[in-house]
């Protein structure tokens, strides 16, 4: 028996309910057509009507033969936790330093001989330190060895010094970071710098040393690649699908797909909103403050 | 005789060479319904079927029944010319300036007694000094004086030379003023920024005194206001409906919209491309290369 049939979803965990009320067995999707076979030998079709919905993607990538590399601490199939916790990204999620970051790599390129106009830096801004110099040259059609890219980034941080202290903390971080603690929803940083250049920033927002932080140096591969939100979500032992991941950058959101976890977009990194939408982002708000207004939107009740 | 149809149209010039066949007489508009009289009587309506066509809007506005404030030099009922004039802005269009200007901002501001988040100032910048400080006065909630005003902007321009000394112009952007001014495409450049910060920039492009400079200090109005533009094509002894202003800002395509000129944005900025489509750009491009590469598709014909 085949049932074909259209349906538009406002809202995006009804079909979660749906995928695991039918307890498919196979899950094939092909523009946005996605088969689900239930347990009692009912086959349904369903077109999705909505342009992006992370959940699908999510659900999608999620399907038991697809080849998942992530750490299993609990079963998967499990439903997301009424309280996430959250991964933060630092540089343009927490602390407004994203602008003094693109002037100090244009500075630390000029100074290698490359010559790159100030916004395709910042369109780079927040991927490893690698790949944002493989990045930058392929844009220019240069090549350096890894001992000029090591240099280019020593450069950076010699530069990034002089602009340390025009850095101030986002509006609401501290705020939203303490709601969360007292409300007691776990929470990590999870940031492509090095840990040198973290601590200035953790020293702004107050951050104590108990708060689980992974920088660049704790893991094989940064943003885009998964490693540094699944090493956060391991050291608050929590699962990664019940995480949500806040960032400013679509590195961030591409990485949250990447690990599977929901992510949260904030416009306070100076990226438009649709380039964070088409990245991911489950929702998009302004900044912490405004995140902190609406995080009922994510998952966690206010009222309880 | 009445008529009613729906059209589908892909290459705005139709549009407008079926209004002007036809010779309308009347021309209503409401939910993209325009409807013609001709001349021998016979009614047509025409719903448009695409999201928004600059052509249109201008067309729209343009109807012999709108209160037209513009200066007339010519008929204005003519086609546009087959080679338009270039009304360029000047930073984050020609010179890559803007993140020096945002962060020369942020301190001044901060000077000022004002906090403002780096992003939220980068999204005004390009207005005129005036209604900028307005704009982020209400952001902030915050009240001025005119006084305060004038002194944030002195203290803006002291910080701007601390940074000035790491402006470079834009790709491509000597090179498509060359372009033009050997094909006899008259351009101009009207910027926001006072005659003093211009005329370093100026230096960097390497342009002469015979060029036709509109700056803030020679107009009542700056940008989103059309006064820059519409006073950069007068000086040119052209149509501002035969002209493409170039800007990275929506500023820029706003001012363009108010002076019913086509607008190009530019990437080059730091904004989405989807804030300048919004903000009604007809095409937009990375930097000034790139458009040097397409100046065909905003009309020089570059073959002949």
């Amino acid at each position: 028996m085949h049932n074909a049939f259209f349906i538009g979803i406002t809202h995006v965990s009804t079909l979660w309910i749906v995928l695991e009320t039918h307890h498919s067995t196979e899950l094939a999707t092909k523009n946005r057509l996605v088969k689900v076979e239930c347990l009692f030998g009912v086959s349904v079709e369903i077109q999705i009507w909505i342009n992006d919905c992370h959940l699908c993607k999510h659900w999608k990538l999620q399907r038991p033969n697809t080849q998942d590399q992530r750490p299993k601490t609990q079963d998967q199939t499990s439903m997301p936790s009424p309280r996430p916790a959250f991964l933060f990204d630092l540089d343009g999620t927490l602390v407004d330093s994203v602008y003094q970051h693109v002037l100090a790599w244009r500075e630390a390129l000029e100074a290698g001989g490359i010559r790159l106009a100030v916004w395709r830096i910042h369109r780079q801004i927040g991927m490893s330190g690698g790949l944002f110099v493989n990045a930058l040259l392929r844009e220019t059609g240069h090549t350096v060895s890894a001992e000029e890219a090591e240099r280019l980034q020593q450069l950076h941080g010699e530069a990034f010094k002089r602009y340390v202290s025009q850095v101030r903390p986002l509006p609401g971080a501290k705020e939203l970071l303490d709601y969360l603690t007292n409300a007691n929803v776990p929470w990590a940083i999870a940031t492509s710098g090095r840990l040198e250049s973290a601590s200035l920033s953790l020293r702004l927002l107050g951050i104590e040393h108990d708060v689980p932080i992974i920088t660049r140096d704790l893991v094989r591969h940064a943003k885009p690649d998964p490693d540094l939100f699944l090493a956060a979500a391991q050291k608050l032992n929590v699962e990664i699908n019940d995480s949500v991941v806040v960032g400013d950058s679509i590195w961030d959101l591409l990485a949250a797909q990447r690990a599977r976890a929901l992510s949260v977009g904030l416009l306070s990194g100076g990226y438009g909103r649709e380039e964070l939408e088409r990245a991911g982002a489950y929702r998009v708000y302004n900044d912490p403050a405004d995140l902190l207004l609406h995080l009922d939107e994510v998952g966690v009740r206010t009222s309880e």
